[in-house]
């Protein structure tokens, strides 16, 4: 007996295709992942602080002192190089975190379920814009913000969900979708039917009028990617269901942590194939260029393992400008070229301007490596100085080919072990 | 000298172009219109009671009762057939009314100012699902929802204009056009945004908490086309803006009663020119056929008339479900079709599709005459019985040609006129 390949991907889309990730509560990092010690979850593939660039750092020295390991940016900084603070990918505990990102005992996140694949995944929630963790802002008003999402927002967001049950993301999303959003670097339509979820129940369960007023101007105001930590749960909670399908050689994760690129796949377990994280090819805000950027950063890179964002660029003549695309015709050209290296279309995901076929789903490391063709991430660009701690532009990351390759010589290999024992996968 | 129709042309479509139309406040028709004594406005062209289709005739009923004019549909009914009162189209004031919608002295009223060329436009508000008084309903929860929008909902809206200055209104609709509503059939982003703009406001404005959490659920929750009238009332203050301009052959206003479609241009004054109101090729809601189909009513072509709706379809991939189109592709195909009647492009409503084309916009009778090709109207369709009272689908109304025709035989007349008497245009 051998591996059958085809019908272990089959297998894999079929679950994504099925997943309906919900929203169906808040919680912290220490209640959710049982993070009590001094352990930090940063975005992308394993990296220890020696490692680590500048704005990760800044969110690690953001995250200690919000934890009240440290008072100071300073002690913080010595704190975090000490080697008492151990590192794990957020992906190691099933939770994802965007641009630099890093989780701590008592970050908020979101809990997402989706009962179809009886899997669940935990997201970073966005701070808004202004000094973010995420950017490696590690100052008071980065603090003031993860702090007021802790006692002021989650809190309310719980008492809503209590109130009105989970909220069906992927309804959610294929509403969006269908209203321009790609779900990565435009969110603009999810978050303003998330504000359109939300405001109601917010007047029932928050008495305060000064604090509900914040609230809904926080959701409301300049904040339209505020949505896209809640689609990376949700893509991480379908994403979760593949995991560990013998045979499959579908993507699983795709993360970078501002050094390194890196993916795993579902039929290879947690191991993780990393490359030079890229400089991303996009457009610049005002007074910035691609010397300021930091390297490809973030978790995010989830949405185009689950067939959204670069994967649906066609869905999203809006975002084409962001990223600094072309025109739409070469939108609808990149949807088609991904489609090359995916297994199948998700329909529940359908692209209106593609006369509504669904978004390729599924990345096959081996589509990847015959075509060289690789994924077309969509992406926020962060600035390296950490001093400077803000996102500089938006463009589209093109991951090197190295990890794909190594992890399909990877799967070679295991098949062969498998083959030798007896055709157990292992 | 003769007219320079050309010039005249470039001229509307100059003010079509730079028109601002913003939210500005709200108001009753008696305060603004001075709609003080028995008079009632209709959607169309002018009609009276013995000539309207029985669902306007329920509208009518409604308007009376909640004037107090009469306490029962029957007094009602007596009162609207025994002369006592008169009959006047909404477009006659620069107002509008959705589908088969009457205004009276007591009406909440949206008002838009175009600051640009000087305009100003009335709307309809809308009052949401279930019985409306826009379908022919005149019972006592249609009555209670436009109460409910005079006492409650009106007055708030107005103390957050007050309170945030006002709303631009092509700036909004701009953003949702990217969003795929086309703002006739779809106006799912558009709500979403009002809804957003509103959220935080309406927080500030409305002290007691029951209320605010209805007024948000009300904005909220199955409401997606509630922001069709504000649209109405921006794409009427600047159809406004061309009124009267000499030699122009551009429509300013298309509109339909039921029984009649009417057509005005821009310099030919105050003269309708009507057809009989098409039979609606839609798509119907389950149960529903199209021999349950009222004719084409209501003042929502204005949208069109600016450039929207059935102009700008190929912005709005969910909006070709929506009507019954057949694909996509059909959708791009009706938007440049309707480019062959129309005598520019409103660069401040591109649509991503066409790559960021504008809405073919000022509809030139010349050329739907010379091409037989009639403007494509977005429209909903209503149930022909008034006891039904309720909407029954969604189409593609295509108007009758002869208003058309006989309004450039009036310009060509009016021409020769103009010419004998000296060249000056009336």
């Amino acid at each position: 007996m051998t591996l059958d390949i085809k019908a272990a991907n089959r297998e894999a889309v079929e679950r994504l295709y099925r997943a309906r990730p919900a929203w169906t509560g808040m919680t912290t990092a220490c209640e959710a992942l049982g993070l009590t010690d001094r352990t930090l979850l940063h975005s992308g593939p394993p990296i220890g602080w020696e490692r680590m660039c500048p704005i990760m750092r800044g969110a690690v020295m953001c995250a200690i002192q919000f934890e009240g390991w440290a008072v100071t940016p300073a002690e913080a900084e010595g704190l975090a190089g000490s080697g008492e603070i151990a590192f794990a990918p957020c992906h190691s505990r099933g939770a994802v975190a965007p641009m630099a990102g890093v989780i701590s005992a008592g970050t908020p996140l979101i809990v997402v379920e989706d009962r179809a694949n009886g899997t669940a995944a935990w997201s970073f929630m966005g701070t808004g814009p202004g000094p973010q963790l995420r950017f490696g802002a590690h100052g008071p008003e980065a603090l003031g913000r993860l702090a007021w999402n802790r006692d002021v927002l989650a809190p309310a967001l719980q008492r809503v969900l209590e109130r009105e049950g989970p909220l069906d993301l992927a309804a959610h999303m294929a509403q969006a979708l269908a209203m321009g959003d790609e779900m990565h670097m435009r969110n603009a339509a999810s978050t303003a039917l998330l504000a359109k979820a939300l405001a109601g129940p917010l007047a029932a369960v928050v008495p305060e009028a000064t604090q509900l007023e914040r609230i809904l101007r926080f959701l409301t105001r300049d904040n339209d990617q505020f949505f896209l930590t809640w689609a990376m749960g949700a893509a991480k909670a379908a994403a979760r269901a593949i995991e560990g399908i013998a045979g499959c050689t579908i993507v699983s994760t795709m993360a970078r942590n501002g050094v390194e690129f890196g993916i795993r796949v579902a039929g290879l377990g947690d191991r993780w194939f990393t490359g030079p994280a890229s400089v991303v090819a996009g457009s610049y805000f005002p007074g910035f260029t691609a010397a300021d950027a930091n390297r490809d950063v973030g978790d995010s890179a989830i949405m185009e393992t689950y067939g959204l964002g670069g994967m649906a660029m066609a869905a999203s003549p809006a975002v084409t400008r962001i990223v600094g695309a072309k025109s739409v015709t070469d939108a609808i050209e990149t949807t088609r070229r991904m489609g090359e290296i995916c297994v199948g279309r998700n329909a529940g995901f359908p692209i209106g301007a593609l006369d509504w076929e669904g978004t390729p789903t599924g990345i096959d490391i081996r589509k990847v490596v015959a075509t060289e063709i690789v994924p077309a991430i969509n992406t926020a660009i962060a600035h390296r100085d950490v001093a400077v701690a803000r996102i500089i532009g938006a463009g589209i990351s093109t991951p090197p080919l190295e990890p794909f390759v190594a992890a399909l010589v990877a799967f070679g290999e295991s098949v062969d072990v498998a083959s030798a024992a007896g055709g157990q996968g292992r």
